[in-house]
């Protein structure tokens, strides 16, 4: 069918098992076909299909409250509910979001963008339907990665003590972005062979159902091996959260979703329906993915599953830089050890769990638990090393401060995934950690301009091991000529990228813009300084950079609120130095999605912003 | 014995059941007697006499890892590690911490001040202990509450999965600080049942062990009694996340923790050792305590049990003040909801949930869960209240960012204990939480100087209800003259509380000090602003204070990094104002314990501090 001509869900429940199986593949040819242009999330979503439909079939929304943790697998979700003509503009800016939202539809009850949400909403949203003296389902969907997240666990538990009712949907894919880890994950594995199991039975009964003999001998196999079952099958541990559970289920077969969800309708409390999917079903590439590349992809060539990179000939990833380096300081230090919160591939560990699989561990989502592990590890005289992308980083604010900061011992933190991220939009972006980071104490942060600084960073980093040290990279791609640097950095020290006598103006930044900026200003009268370390200041120069009595531009990509600006205020005031410093950066506001350098333009923080406000300064 | 003499544990082992006993009264007494002149944590560490004892005994520290999740429960501990001397400045300015301290001795291993950070240690420490080829055991002790904190369970999640050993010992009493919630406690209280089966078992194996036939008897009875319990007891939540279990045992009988300490070095896999102890054994008032009044207590009568106040006659504490004022505006809304992670005493929410159970909702130690919890009670239209300390708020930082923030819904958070919190020292201190907040886009922040302001504030959040209000009190006391005040506010509104025509100074504080600081210039030419709110400011008011051009000085008690002051320093730079700022406030380093005055004058922001600085700005 048009799936255009879609304009909410509720045709689905006149549909026969064999019309909503060719829907099904007409959606995935929609989501391959669309995907592959825009780029988005893939995997999840071609898994996702039958499930989605199947809810919307079974459920009323948006009387019945159906989403999404996390919600870059409600892709489906968008086109049944009357939006597929905008995934031209998926992720584009003012376009579609690759979330729900929302602002969006009516059907987008809840919206996310971290993992493990879903279910505290959903026990708030119960709470007040029952207070309400309302009547309706909630069913948030749940991969099994983000299941086992400290605040799924917490909603599962709190959950698990009330009679308000939630239908949890476990849309267990057995892999998150990479393959899951953890012992529910192992646990979960046990449930899995059930599937078969489970099928079989209902083949049987409606063999036996064809004859009255039958339905009696069906009646009676069934009392048996309902009691056998009880005993072996449903006993999970969600039983002992105090949650009913129901499955395992195929979640492509559109009988058994429907039988499941009528089941779970009756049961008179909480309850997990555990379904099996295939990430990346229908698309071969995506199916027999089992690193999570495909998980969220650039947009790419159908035939040949080639993705366009933007990288320029020559360039590699930030976070690819930053694991070669690791690797070879990890050859020469046997105490150094990777720590990743489920993000090998994002964060470019691969090699590093190949060569030193006992030195590296995946922790799952679970960035609370990797903080303080990091800080356990370092505390027994390891060197830890952990990558976390910046937007995560803020659910481990308690563990950074409380822990790892407060009992001041070494960890070395790559914030990967700094500054505006692009097209994920307004929950990925990196642009509060420097707010958040800076007035913790005892921290040091970095910002390197190019591979090399990095690579001193790192180095003067595992060799002094003394605190905690963070160093924030962005989600772009740099030359990397130098691979081997063995020099050191000295911490907090700025430099000075271009001098002159008679400055007009002086130029504050950080990051992978200075080498531009540079080649903008070069020659002119004006003075760039790279403030590669935003904790600690480099408090002599500025006391020197004060004497020149000229304007200071400070030019970041990051919020204002909290950034190197508010530190060389506070700084300056500490002194009693009287110097007029101006600021481009980020408004408070959380940025939306579109392409970096547009978001740049709509946050007024692009280069010709920059160009602006410098002649603005010069000419007064 | 005189526990002065103590030098550290190993003298234990050489005692009788008989003489442990002895030393165990000796220690009650030595607690009850020192906590009632200092203050500190009672009911906690009364009930962990014995477990603490069994665990020097059973096993050899500092080699083998004991540590305390928390750490208030730590006092036997520091006796049995040579630390009774120092006693007398338990929580003192300079004395001993009420926590566990690296830096106080070789047996600390760990410290915290936040719940649930063990777990995630132990697993650090049990990889590097691997790594390294050593050989010792690590223990971390953990109460029932903290064991359902979603950290923990990230924690449990990741060592079930592993090989590497850790030995968890489940400090079990059956509450927290009060009553405890979730499915987790249910599952417990189930277990609970099993410690008189379990002591039984060992009486009847002594009684059998006289004689030969009775051995033999013994043996085939546990045979089959191991099969039914194997399939009865030891399925437990623990056993699904793939760690083992033993247990439950009487945490105040020696021989049956010697033994579950014995049998838990034999198995070879990680094992949580469940015991069961009584919070305030020994003495009475602590041990009928239901509500958890004598978990952490002001100096107290030892035979009365009446506990020292520092309120003076016709004060009440904020809390108390606050949760007044909510339930009247309960009473008018039916739509408004309150929440506590675990707070009802400490945040005086006792009545709320007796007058409406139904609207009161304890979500347990889980700070993240109860914010999401929040967000998902607001967007189904409910006006949710929540009660969180200060800084165990930074555990909910992202989800106060990505959810409440982001989602931009309406919430009331009640942050208590703000500012320098005292005897409890650096992990309570609630100093950054403007630090964090500020630079979220969205909220409001208010810090209202008098209990009038606080609910004049809480009427118009409650009004409104369009986005997140954050108010901001002290763990202090106010005059509560005025109960029923039905005035709104204007947000972002500052107001003046001395004028005069020619000013020498302006002086822009906040919170309660502000009527000391009015009393202090009473006639003076200095301005006093009320800065109530942090969020937004009053760009008006700021816009006319500069007009006025004498120097301006901003006083608060908290952190200058990212604080009141940064803000006005941003606002002027932004609107190109040139006003000399001046700043008395905290430091960026992690503030000590002490008395508040203590403290105050240790960080240079008591009132004769901001008085000097004053005297420096007029006289220049």
């Amino acid at each position: 069918m048009n799936l255009y001509d879609i304009q909410d869900p509720s045709f689905l429940k006149d549909l026969s098992i064999d019309e909503l199986n060719l829907l099904a593949q007409d959606i995935r040819d929609f989501l391959i076909h669309h995907v592959s242009k825009t780029g988005g999330h893939l995997s999840s979503n071609l898994g996702i299909v039958e499930l989605t439909m199947a809810l919307h079939y079974s459920f009323d929304s948006p009387k019945d409250k159906i989403f999404f943790d996390v919600g870059h697998q409600s892709y489906v979700h968008k086109i049944l509910t009357g939006r597929a003509r905008s995934f031209d503009t998926l992720r584009q800016f003012n376009g579609m979001s690759g979330f729900q939202k929302r602002k969006e539809s009516i059907h987008d009850v809840w919206e996310a963008g971290h993992s493990s949400t879903a279910l505290s909403a959903a026990v708030g949203m119960a709470f007040a339907r029952d207070l309400n003296h309302e009547d309706y389902a909630i069913i948030p969907v749940i991969g099994d990665a983000a299941m086992v997240g400290g605040e799924s666990l917490e909603a599962l538990n709190h959950l698990g003590s009330t009679s308000s009712k939630v239908i949890i949907v476990l849309n267990d894919n057995q892999m998150s972005i990479s393959k899951n880890v953890g012992a529910i994950d192992q646990f979960l594995a046990h449930l899995r062979i059930n599937v078969n199991y489970n099928k079989a039975k209902h083949e049987y009964k409606a063999f036996l159902n064809q004859s009255k003999y039958g339905k009696w001998l069906y009646d009676f196999s069934r009392n048996v091996k309902n009691y056998i079952k009880n005993q072996v099958v449903q006993d999970t541990i969600f039983t002992e959260f105090g949650v009913d559970y129901l499955g395992p289920i195929d979640g492509h077969d559109f009988r058994d979703l429907f039988r499941a969800f009528e089941k779970a309708k009756d049961i008179p409390g909480s309850v997990v329906v555990h379904v099996l999917t295939k990430k990346g079903k229908g698309y071969p590439y995506a199916e027999h993915d089992q690193t999570g590349k495909w998980h969220g992809v650039a947009p790419f060539d159908i035939v040949t599953g080639k993705m366009l990179t933007s990288y320029q000939e020559g360039e590699i990833s930030w976070s690819e830089c930053i694991s070669h380096h690791l690797l070879q300081l990890m050859k020469q230090d046997q105490d150094i050890v990777a720590i990743t919160p489920a993000m090998i591939e994002g964060s470019k560990m691969r090699e590093l769990f190949n060569v030193y699989p006992e030195r590296c561990f995946d922790v799952g989502i679970a960035e609370e638990h990797a903080m303080t592990f990091v800080t356990g590890l370092s505390v027994s005289k390891k060197k830890p090393f952990v990558s976390i992308y910046s937007s995560f980083l803020q659910r481990a604010y308690d563990q950074i401060n409380h822990d790892l900061a407060r009992i001041n011992t070494f960890a070395f933190v790559s914030i990967d995934r700094c500054g505006l991220v692009g097209e994920d939009g307004e929950t990925h972006h990196g642009v509060f950690d420097i707010s958040f980071l800076s007035a913790i104490p005892n921290i040091v942060i970095g910002c390197p301009s190019c591979a090399k600084e990095a690579k001193m960073y790192m180095n003067t980093a595992f060799k002094k091991a003394d605190r905690p040290y963070f160093m924030r990279i962005s989600r772009s791609s740099i030359f990397d000529d130098e691979t081997s640097v063995h020099e050191y950095i000295e911490i907090g020290s700025w430099t000075i990228l271009q001098t002159c006598n008679k400055p007009q103006l002086i130029i504050i930044s950080y990051g992978e813009k200075l080498s531009q900026i540079k080649k903008m200003y070069d020659q002119q009268d004006i003075i760039i300084v790279n403030a590669r370390f935003i904790k600690p200041l480099d408090e002599a120069m500025l006391n020197m950079l004060a004497t020149y009595h000229c304007p200071i531009l400070v030019y970041e990509t990051n919020l204002i609120y909290g950034g190197l600006n508010s530190l060389i205020l506070l700084y300056y005031q500490s002194q009693g130095i009287d110097v007029a410093i101006h600021v481009l950066g980020i408004q408070d506001h959380f940025s939306p999605q579109g392409k970096i350098a547009e978001l740049e333009q709509f946050e007024k923080i692009d280069l010709k912003a920059l160009d602006n406000k410098v002649k603005e300064l010069i000419n007064g």
